[in-house]
């Protein structure tokens, strides 16, 4: 009776209340009616304060999400978000990725790839006050860079101890700035990671695609001093005892559970304007998208199946191709949607709400229409732009630029440098020159840079930017010919393909730089004035939308706030949580995606071939039906994914996702197809998210790779 | 109550019996309790006669079923089945396809492409005994010629009266023998069709697929004199008044509800030996969807897009391609299947049952064996063979090959002539040679030959033909420049591409043949006596199967007798009934293709482009959401296309799906990509056939195409 009562709440609030929105953990309490209505069975507020129980379990590692498992630093997060560490690891001998691993002791524990780090939020304080005061009067880049003075004297304060990482983060476009410190545990080692052909199974083919059977879990361990603070890896490092870490469910949910998530979302684009849509969907995705493809088309034909070179550019392309085919989904659900109608109309019912109450809201008049003035500003020169900014893709440039550009930073106090290039940032600087070896080969990068000085060359002359044509001789139109001697005398006499060479650079005079005979370094050099030219009216733009972007975010929330309405933040990489249900949906009439996939469908998928590789003993224990303790009756199986209606995006990775008591049910690791485009506009019909199913990640942990180390160290509830 | 009851009684009987078997009308009876328990709600009686209603008013097209349902002989069919009498009416002023039509009155209606006919079966009697009594004793080719004869014999007795058409249909690959005997009538005219862009909704992208949303639907009406006999087109004609006609159902059919089919279905296999199993889809399916590529790949680089020669060949191309996706699909789900394994197991069990009451079975055993060692013979030079038997796609080659052996047939009295070219085929041969030009371009045809040829020149010696060797002057080896220019020479040469030519050597002498300059006549005539000489081996061989395949057959029908289990016989173009349940089913784990589409799913589908480019009429009557008299609440719309458990095949297309009232609920056209090898192997869990939901029909007659005349002239239940 209790479950039926229960049903028949959800239905009704589900009607009532979408699964929209990132929600910032403060605002939770205020909707403590609402979520326990929905099924959260713990008080509301256990789960408004970052640095408590379950949410100080949820951590960063930059870029994705995960969680503590068990009280000496046992990390779960995704398969791909430890892919580069277990790559890192491999070797011809050794194939981590294709073995798999598993330490059996701490001794065992492999270094993670540089760079790798746990962050633990430790507070966060709003600080809009402490950032805006007294800086009202001041206009573009003066704004702009008084904007960042502050962040970075915060930060600097801040980051006293060095063993925190602290960063300023901006809501509503500026509306709101918050001051989060976090313990940077720098010391992360590679503990488990299942096969491939486990963790990325279906790989690049079934990426953003329903039915899924990915177990995209691997585990980590942070390390610390003896005496608790994070240090470099030292075999003297102990396991970090973190004050709290979830539980890990081996019992699962079930369809219309109510699930939540806590993590880390990158980027949303909810509250962007009709002309901003307008011209991301029907420019930028498809220019992008045709760059994209066009790389890809480039990499395969210059670096072909089966060579080294190949090998190191996989990444690159598989990076490439998930966003091309982001944007073709994109771009297909646009053209599909009403969109920009919705989106046109709610201005115009935003404009006409300030209208009726004028002298009330006379604070946000005209906001909307000064804000697309700037939109418009900000699309000029936009076709160059995305030219030179693919050449960040590139290896060769971007590294010579950023040398020189440190060179030239180092002139000033740590405080007045550019963000990326202060004393706080030079490891993160190192470990990104180390990395580049393995990802560089100097005829693809040729490659590709030539078709983007063709490219750049073919915009209309008033385009152009007179150095670039200088030092490539493109003033008088490409001379295809001669640009690829160029190109070639470029790569064959440049010395920063080398590591040692390349951070020697790092301590380098910007004399030394000037009279350099490495072609990159002369062309960063030949490029800077120009390049800072540049920078300085980007930042007077910037300036200009950071102040009246906040006034529009302001009139939109009184808004929403005059309907009852809650608003919550667009996503910035700082830590949400969002609600919702595991529950299917109908890709297209007259087809169910059903909630759960099985272990049955693995077979069903399995060729033989990667990525439809699973291991043998993996088939054979799905042909024997051996569930073991993790089999569930109403799938008749043993659930390896699972939708659900939460609202998230790229930066969820590894993601916990919690029922209803924050015990970890699922580690989410994607979102389907149509739900691509929720990043500008969330669609309660078909936005689902997918989670890795607990129970497969016990099942496999438990009877294919015989973790049992691992099983015993975590609290694991039945 | 009741329909819980009944829903209960469903459930537990489809566990008990899958829905497979195309049964024999005359089995109906002895089945009553079970499908009066499936849902049939008239006695089953009732349907087990094929002269009565409601079986007399299902009807054969020839390839196509379809059925009466009207008292002045409206025929609605698939939309598919009537394209060539579209097309054939089309011209660029009015493009029926693309436009559409719909004859208000009788006058309106257009004659049917040439050589259209509809069928109605007016007796179907046992003739076993007629045919083999005697001829036990025979081998070999005289046996094959003795049963040839026989067969003649009834066919010339039925067919004294020139109305009807008459044929002899072999159960159990020669078991049994039916004489059935069908009212030809030959005044066929087209009345209704939808636009291709709802008629052939989602194209060959969407053929064998699901979700699925085609009105393939359309309507004939069949003529006769004023006297009721059969007559060849004239103004005069009046139209057929059948003996019964079909409703047509305004409720449908809802999830799990019981329905049958009546039709024709072509060939099945499902008693094929393991080694004819294996050598199907290791050998010849892979063998043939290569050949049919490489077809399709050849047409279009010669034939390019745009192009008249193009638009020649699409329809072959469309041929080639379904039958490409067809085998790609067997050869996919047999290497998925245990299909091998279980056939092996079965004739393990047959060999153990037959030899444990060996006293009883002894006319039982060694049947496999010899089966078996028939089959293996018959698959010796079957490459040669295939590739021979491809040369039939092209146009000269066979036109040639079958006016010369027309002109030597017509040696011999009528009676002892080779089927096909009887008297009473020689209509049929003239239209053939007349629609030849319609799909005719000497390019193409030349370069299909010469592909052709080249792979024939590849084979091992021993398989080489001297006369065609010696023809093309490839003895010693293909030289390409040499037979290219051999070609050339052919194709400039022949008059055959002119329809006068063709149909006037329908009347030439040996002698004329031998005497002709036209290369693809002396290419007839030089390879006549060695394809004789083949075809007499292959009689030869025939023979044999044709006498130990039945010992085989009966074998397996006394092993299943003593299992309890009821056998049906391979289709084999005679009318059959089926009966099962409109259902779902899961495509892959994780997804579930729902039973029912929707208007809506037109609307998603819809980008405007062929295939996809659904009338703007009906896309706004949907956006309107005007359901009309068609709305279903259970998926809050028109449903269009339906799926059941149907076991039916190619030649099924037409044909009517009826409720258990026998009122028709739907048009069969399609099966889906997973029940493409239930020729082979029926699998309930994913075999099923796609429906046209009757209330599409209605819908787009009503509201799309205001064919108001003939609603009201259907007997319509509501």
């Amino acid at each position: 009776m209790k479950k039926m009562f229960l049903m028949t709440m959800l239905v009704g609030c589900f009607s009532v209340q979408a699964d929209e929105g990132m929600w910032q953990p403060y605002q939770l309490p205020a909707m403590a009616d609402e979520l326990k209505a929905k099924g959260l069975e713990i008080d509301a507020e256990n789960i408004s304060t970052l640095t408590e129980y379950p949410m100080n379990a949820v951590i960063s590692l930059g870029g994705c999400t995960a969680s503590f498992v068990s009280p000496k630093g046992l990390v779960v997060t995704n398969h791909h978000c430890a892919y580069g560490s277990i790559q890192y690891n491999s070797t011809p001998e050794n194939n981590l990725l294709k073995n798999g691993f598993l330490a059996k002791t701490y001794q065992d524990e492999l270094a993670a790839t540089p760079g790798s780090r746990v962050y633990v939020t430790e507070s966060a304080v709003e600080v809009t006050d402490k950032i805006k005061h007294g800086l009202m009067e001041l206009k573009g880049k003066a704004f702009y860079q008084g904007i960042e003075q502050r962040e970075k004297a915060l930060i600097s304060a801040c980051e006293i101890d060095k063993s925190y990482r602290c960063q300023v983060y901006s809501f509503h476009g500026g509306l709101e700035y918050y001051l989060v410190k976090q313990l940077a545990i720098r010391d992360v080692r590679l503990v488990y990671n299942p096969a491939a052909s486990v963790g990325k199974y279906g790989g690049d083919i079934d990426n953003w695609m329903w039915p899924r059977h990915t177990g995209d879990f691997s585990f980590y361990r942070a390390y610390v001093s003896k005496d608790g603070k994070p240090a470099d890896f030292s075999v003297d490092n102990v396991p970090y005892e973190p004050k709290s870490f979830l539980k890990v469910s081996a019992k699962g949910v079930s369809k219309d559970d109510f699930v939540m998530v806590a993590g880390y979302p990158g980027r949303t684009n909810r509250y962007r304007t009709a002309n901003e849509i307008q011209n991301t969907f029907e420019w930028s995705y498809p220019e992008a998208k045709m760059l994209r493809e066009r790389f890809i088309d480039i990499i395969k034909q210059t670096a072909p199946s089966g060579t080294d070179e190949r090998i190191k550019y996989e990444s690159l392309i598989a990076g490439l191709a998930n966003y091309a085919k982001n944007y073709t989904s994109m771009i297909e659900f646009y053209g599909k949607s009403g969109m920009l109608a919705d989106k046109e109309q709610g201005e115009q019912a935003l404009s006409t709400w300030i209208k009726v109450d004028a002298k009330n809201n006379a604070t946000f008049s005209d906001s909307l229409t000064q804000l697309d003035a700037l939109v418009v500003e900000s699309q000029e020169n936009q076709a160059r732009k995305m030219i030179l900014g693919y050449m960040d893709y590139t290896a060769m440039v971007p590294t010579a630029r950023q040398l020189y550009r440190l060179a030239n930073e180092k002139k000033l106090a740590d405080i007045d440098r550019e963000p990326g290039y202060q004393l706080r940032d030079i490891p993160e600087f190192k470990s990104q020159l180390e990395r580049i070896d393995r990802r560089y080969a100097a005829s693809v990068d040729k490659a590709l840079l030539f078709d983007l000085l063709q490219r750049y060359s073919q915009l209309p002359e008033n385009e152009h930017i007179s150095a670039l044509d200088t030092f490539f001789g493109i003033k008088a139109g490409f001379d295809a010919k001669s640009v690829q001697q160029t190109l070639d005398n470029m790569y064959a006499k440049t010395q920063l393909g080398d590591e040692a060479t390349r951070l020697s650079w790092m301590n380098k005079s910007i004399d030394e730089f000037k009279a350099s005979n490495d072609p990159f370094i002369q062309f960063a050099v030949a490029m800077y004035e120009s390049d800072m030219t540049q920078e300085s009216k980007e930042k007077q733009l910037t300036g200009e939308l950071m102040k009246v972007r906040p006034q529009y975010m302001a009139a939109l929330i009184a808004y929403y706030r005059a309907q009852g309405k809650p608003i919550y933040a667009d996503a910035n990489s700082s830590l949400r949580v969002s609600v919702g249900y595991v529950k299917g949906y109908s890709p297209e009439d007259g087809l169910y995606a059903e909630p759960f996939t099985r272990l049955e469908g693995i077979v069903q998928k399995n060729t033989g071939i990667a990525p439809f590789d699973a291991p043998e003993k993996e088939l054979a224990l799905i042909k024997k039906k051996q569930y073991g303790d993790f089999y569930v009756e109403a799938v008749n199986s043993v659930p390896v994914n699972f939708l659900s209606t939460l609202d998230t995006t790229g930066g969820n990775s590894g993601s916990p996702t919690l029922n209803g008591r924050a015990e970890l049910v699922g580690l989410l690791f994607d979102g389907v197809y149509e739900s691509i485009i929720g990043d500008w506009n969330y669609n309660p019909q078909n936005n689902r998210s997918i989670q890795v199913d607990s129970r497969y990640m016990l099942w496999v942990m438990k009877y294919v790779d015989n973790a049992d180390n691992l099983l015993a160290e975590m609290d694991i509830v039945h």
